[in-house]
């Protein structure tokens, strides 16, 4: 069983429907999870809250089924009514103390940081883990701040908590990001737009295992 | 006090900051209240959660001090993170069940229904009351379905629960609407375009008493 109090952050899979193109969703995911990712984040934002919902419910089931951590981006409300493991939170989002007040001690908040200040104030705020980007120029979220791995580093040396870093990371570059001592990388595209999920995945995890000295 | 359990539904807003214009938002609802507004929608689509939470909660603030019923439209989050007296959930917003069960059966939940059978179920999932619409063409909500009087009436009687019409509700026409037997009006433009939002709320609910005959 995956712990709640100490998740896998190594690949960390952020979903975007609209990459996947005809691809079937659900299969995509699984195959990614096949494939080597540790961690989940659902994250939609041109939809209903009832399609949300039924979406959430089907991507838990999945996650609960390959036993990994499902968050729900900004969406508090259907996190609690899919009972994931956890909401993560944008700096546009609702503020990290409400949502731990909200969600109780036993489920993991993650926070959107770009700057030290604002990494200070979500680990001060309650949250479990930061996601740190955009590192690399981004197509899945044009308006992202650029942080450089100089200031990634400064940022993990900074906090206590676990650190991934997201924006642009792929094969070529994952090795540098994870250099900087991070926990571990988010990606969209690097795994969901390529034709073979779970041989992206497994690639990107042999790249983050090497530099982590894993065997 | 007003009662959670036995609200005035009489004279509802639903808020639109988009057709206040230039006007004040808060006066505006301030005012309406002050004039005869009885129950509050907040009702925000395009903006961030961050942004939904803030002015949520100026408006909580508001509805404290007139002691009156605020609710949440859609976003469950919201309605939790301000301590709303609950949400209105459309057919596209979460189920009625699962509102209810994170809400618990202190909170309110309306639902909106456009035809008996969501009336019914609605009801049956735990509704404390339905808004029912649109009775007439409307600007706020192009994509609504038309309800009859007669429809309306109808899904009156089959329910137990309080019913709001919504919809293209004014001044020339709240008379007739209320003849239906219903329990309240729910209106947007009748009262947040008008200049004086005071003097409308006071003539609406002069005409929604009268139907009611209450001196």
């Amino acid at each position: 069983m995956y712990s709640v109090t100490r998740p896998d952050y190594r690949l960390y899979l952020v979903t975007d429907r609209e990459i996947i193109g005809s691809k079937s969703f659900y299969a995509s995911i699984e195959q990614a999870i096949d494939g080597g990712v540790t961690f989940l984040q659902l994250r939609e934002k041109s939809i209903s809250s009832r399609e949300f919902y039924q979406l959430a419910q089907s991507v838990k089931k999945i996650a609960v089924r390959f036993n990994i951590p499902l968050v729900i981006n900004d969406r508090l409300d259907i996190a609690l009514a899919v009972d994931a493991d956890g909401v993560h939170v944008g700096q546009s989002d609702l503020p990290v103390e409400v949502a731990r007040q909200l969600l109780g001690p036993n489920k993991i908040i993650g926070v959107s940081a770009s700057q030290v200040d604002e990494a200070l104030a979500a680990e001060q705020g309650g949250a479990d883990y930061l996601g740190v980007g955009a590192i690399f120029p981004t197509g899945t979220k044009t308006d992202a701040r650029l942080v450089s791995l100089t200031e990634l580093e400064k940022i993990k040396q900074i906090v206590n908590i676990p650190v991934v870093a997201i924006g642009g990371i792929n094969e070529e570059n994952a090795a540098a990001v994870m250099d900087t001592g991070i926990d571990g990388i988010s990606v969209v595209s690097a795994i969901l737009a390529k034709e073979n999920t779970k041989q992206a995945s497994a690639k990107l995890l042999e790249i983050i295992r090497k530099t982590r000295n894993e065997k």
